[in-house]
C-alpha cells in the first residue's frame, strides 16, 4: 500500500515544482511552530511555498481533494500558535508571494501580496510621504498576510487603530479553490456584507489571503516624547483616564509597572528615572509636529502632574525620544533574562488599567512568581508576563494558573482575553468562555458555511463540535 | 378556514399587547416604505412595535414558527427600499427601543438601543464633551439602528469614517430568537471573528440589532470653512487629488457641479459666487481649532489655487461657515424643485471624481435629462441626481437608463455601486454584478448559515437563488 499522502505530495510537486514542496523533517520542523512555545504543534506532511495565486489555488484544490488540512502561515512571528502545524497537515507558507503590486499615492492605497514584510511596506510607502500604520512589535520581520490573519495591533493603535482599520479589500482563496475578491479600492462602500473584516482576524480558518488593498495615511511628523513617573500604578492609571477624558489623542501611550522597570534597568544597565521604588512609568508620543506637538505633550504633562506624577519630562528631540522608546522596546528581552515567560494579552477598558496591574501584583504574590506588566495604556491592551523556571516542574503549572488568573481578572474587568495576539491553538477554551454558547455556535456556523470540509487550520481558534 | 396569519397575529398580540400590533391598512401603509419611491413594497400583514428586547425575541420566535418573513425597520429614512415591506410580512419597528442606556465618558463609549435618533445621541454625548461622528443627512430623524443596518455615512466620513468605524459591539436577535452579543467594550480585541462588522451594513437580512456599544471621540472644535470656485469639474477634481496628495485631512470636503450650483442659487435666491458659468464649487472644513485650523485651510487654499481656482474664500466665523453649508444642505430640495429625481450613490477613487462628473454631463446630454452632481469629494462618494418629469411616461425609462449608465460609469472608474445608501430592494442586480458569482455565493452561504429559514428581509440585497 502507498504511504498516506504520497499521491498528494506528487500532485503538489506537479503543481508547484519539486523545490516548492518540502518534506525533509529537519527542514519542515522550522515551519511547524510560531513564536508561542506553549501551544501544541504537530508534524506536517509537507511544507509548500507557492509563488503565486495559481499555486495557492492548486495547493488548496489538491489538499481539499485529499482531505488533508492546510495551515496557512506567514513569517511565523505569531504568539498564539495559530500558525502551528497540525499532525499530517500541509503548511502553506505565503512568504514567496512578496510583491508590492502597486502604490497609488493619490488615492492613498497600496496593493500587496501577503508575503510582504511589514517594514518593507512601511519603507516603500514612506518614499511617497505615506504611512502604513499597523506596527506589531515584530514589524521588521512579520508579513502583511500574518498581520491580516491575526488583525495585528501594535504601538500605533491608540491613534491609528488595528490592521482591520487599514484594509480596503482582499483576494482570498476559498476551500474549493475559488478566488474571492472582497471590498474595494474606494474609501467608502456598502455593497454587500463586509466580507473583508470577516476574513481579517480569522486566523487562517476561512481561507488563504493572496492579495490585499491597504489604506495609507499621510506620513506623520517625527514624534515628540514624554515620560512620566508615578509612585503607584493607581496614579498612572488615573493619568491614562485623565488623558482620555481631556480628549487628547497621543500617537503612543505605553505603561510599564515597577517589575518591568526594574527588569529593563538591569538589562540596559541604566536608570530610567522612575523615582520611588514601586513606581510606574508612562511613555507618550505626539506626532502632530511642531508647536501642536509641543502643546499636546504639555497638555498630557499637565494631566500627569494632576494625577500625582513625581517626574515629567518631555522632549521634541527625536533621538532622545528614541532612547526612551528603547526602554519600552527592550521589555521582552529584559524580562526573558529572568527565565521562561508566558505573556498575556488582555485588553480592558482604559479606566481599569490600575485595577489590572494591582490584580497582577496580587496574583504574583499568590503564585510566588514574578509578573511584569507593561502594555498599550492608550487602548487598555496590557501584556502581563509571568516569569517561571522551566527547569522546576511544578513552576509551569503555577505559572499557567497565574496566566489564567490574569485572563479571568481581565474578563471580570469588562475586558477581552486577547487584544491583539489572537486565540490560535493556545486560548481556545478562553475564547469559548468569552463568546458564550451562542457566539460560539455562530462561529461554527460561519466556519461550516465557508469551509464545509474543515480544510483550513481545523481546531485553531475553536473546534467544530 | 382561518385567515392566513390570524394565529400569528393573536400570538403577537399576546406577546406584545394589542396596542403594539398594528393591522389597520391605513396605519400600516405608513410603515410599508422608506424614502426611496422607486423601490417595490408590499402590504404587510402587521406592523409591530416591541418596546424591549424580550418583545423583539418574541416577535422573531412567533414569525419564525409561522414562516412569516420579518422586515426590520427604524425611522424609515433609508433611500434604497431596504426597509420596504414584503407582501404579507411583519414589519418590526425598533423605534420604541429608544433608550440611551449608558454614556461612559472616561472610556469614550455609549451603549444605546436601536431606536435612539442620531441627533439625540449626538446631543447627549456633546454634554460630556464627546462626539458621535456618523452624520447621515437625515441625522435629525434617522435612528442608530437604521444607521447600523445600512452602515450609514455622511459628511463626516472623510475624516471620521462610516458608522462601522464607530461600533464596538452589538446585541442581535437571531432567527431562532436567541440573543447574540458581539464585540466588546474595549478599544481593541481580536477574540474570534469580527461578527460586529458582519451585522453592520447587512441591511436587516441577518438579525435584529437590539443594542449597540458605540465608540465616541473628543468633541472637535467648531469648524472653519473654505469655499473654492473652479471653472471646470476637472480643475476641482485636481484640487481634491491635490488635497489628498498633500496629506491634508479636512473634516469635510464637498463638491457641487454647475447644475447643482444653479439649482441651489435659484432655490435660495442667492449668488454662491461660483464665478464662470459651468463652474464647480468645493466646500471644505477644518475642525482642529484655532491657528491649526487656519493653517489647514490656508494649505487647502494653496492647493485649490494651484489647481486653478477662480476664487477661494476661507472663514473661521462659524456662522458664515454655516451659511455656506446651507447651500450644500439644501441641494436635495433645490433639485427636487425641478421634478422627480433619482439620486445615485456611486463611490469612485478620489482621483476619478472629475471623470465621473464629465461622464454625467455626457449621460445627461444623451438622455436629454438634467443631471446634477454633488457629493462627498473627500471620499469619492458622489450623488448624481437624474431629474425627470414623472407625468411623462417615457421619461421614467430614460431616467432609469441614465441612472444605470452612471452606475456603469462608476464601476468602470474602479468604484462601487453604493458608497453609503445601500442595496435594499432597488439595486440587487447591480450588487450581483459588483460582487460577481463567487462573492454572491459567499453572501448566500453566510445568509443561509445565520438565517436558514430566510426569515429576515428575504430578497433584499440579494436573493437566495
Amino acid at each position: 500500500m502507498e504511504e498516506p499522502g504520497t499521491a498528494l505530495l506528487s500532485d503538489l510537486r506537479a503543481a508547484l515544482g519539486a523545490e516548492a514542496v518540502l518534506t525533509d523533517p529537519d527542514v519542515t520542523a522550522a515551519y511547524a511552530r510560531d513564536e508561542m512555545p506553549l501551544a501544541p504543534s504537530g508534524k506536517p506532511l509537507a511544507v509548500v511555498l507557492p509563488a503565486d495565486v495559481a499555486g495557492v489555488r492548486a495547493v488548496v484544490r489538491c489538499c481539499s481533494a485529499a482531505g488533508v488540512p492546510i495551515v496557512p502561515r506567514g513569517a511565523g512571528s505569531g504568539i498564539s500558535g495559530g500558525a502551528n502545524a497540525i499532525e499530517g497537515c500541509v503548511v502553506l507558507v505565503t512568504t514567496k508571494l512578496d510583491r508590492i503590486v502597486e502604490i497609488d499615492a493619490d488615492n492613498r492605497l497600496a496593493v500587496v501580496e501577503p508575503g510582504v514584510v511589514n517594514l518593507k511596506l512601511r519603507e516603500a510607502v514612506a518614499e511617497h510621504g505615506l504611512f502604513y500604520a499597523p506596527d506589531p512589535s515584530s514589524f521588521d520581520w512579520c508579513t502583511i498576510g500574518g498581520n491580516l490573519a491575526t488583525n495585528a495591533g501594535g504601538l500605533c493603535c491608540v491613534k491609528y487603530g488595528v490592521t482591520a482599520d487599514s484594509v480596503l479589500g482582499l483576494d482570498v482563496v476559498l476551500a474549493d479553490g475559488s478566488l474571492l475578491t472582497t471590498g474595494r479600492r474606494t474609501v467608502k462602500g456598502v455593497a454587500g456584507y463586509d466580507l473583508t473584516k470577516l476574513f481579517v482576524g480569522s486566523e487562517g480558518t476561512l481561507g488563504v489571503i493572496t492579495r490585499a488593498t491597504l489604506a495609507l495615511r499621510p506620513l506623520p511628523h517625527a514624534p515628540g516624547t514624554l515620560v512620566a513617573a508615578f509612585g503607584s500604578s493607581r496614579d498612572a492609571g488615573a493619568a491614562v483616564s485623565g488623558v482620555v477624558r481631556a480628549g487628547l489623542v497621543p500617537s503612543l501611550m505605553e505603561i510599564m509597572d515597577a517589575t518591568t522597570i526594574d527588569a529593563v534597568q538591569r538589562h540596559l544597565n541604566t536608570d530610567l528615572g522612575a523615582g520611588t521604588e514601586g513606581g510606574t512609568l508612562l511613555l507618550c508620543q505626539s506626532d502632530v509636529g511642531g508647536e501642536a506637538a509641543t502643546a499636546e505633550l504639555a497638555a498630557i504633562a499637565k494631566v500627569c502632574e494632576a494625577a500625582g506624577a513625581e517626574l515629567v519630562h518631555a522632549t521634541d528631540d527625536f533621538a532622545e525620544g528614541e532612547l526612551l522608546m528603547k526602554a519600552r522596546r527592550s521589555v521582552h528581552y529584559a524580562i526573558s533574562a529572568y527565565g521562561a515567560t508566558m505573556t498575556d494579552d488582555v485588553c480592558v477598558p482604559r479606566t481599569r488599567i490600575a485595577e489590572l496591574i494591582e490584580g497582577c501584583e496580587r496574583i504574583s504574590a499568590e503564585a510566588g512568581l514574578k509578573i511584569a506588566v507593561c502594555g498599550h495604556a492608550g487602548d487598555g491592551n496590557m501584556h502581563p508576563t509571568v516569569v517561571y523556571d522551566a527547569a522546576v516542574e511544578s513552576e509551569f503549572g503555577r505559572a499557567k494558573r497565574a496566566f489564567d488568573a490574569i485572563l479571568e481578572l481581565g474578563l471580570s474587568l469588562g475586558g477581552t482575553i486577547t487584544g491583539e495576539h489572537g486565540v490560535g491553538k493556545f486560548k481556545q477554551e478562553w475564547l469559548e468562555r468569552e463568546l458564550g454558547p451562542i457566539g460560539l455556535d455562530v462561529h461554527r456556523r460561519l466556519k461550516k458555511a465557508l469551509d464545509p470540509g474543515n480544510l483550513f487550520n481545523p481546531g485553531s481558534m475553536f473546534s467544530l463540535d
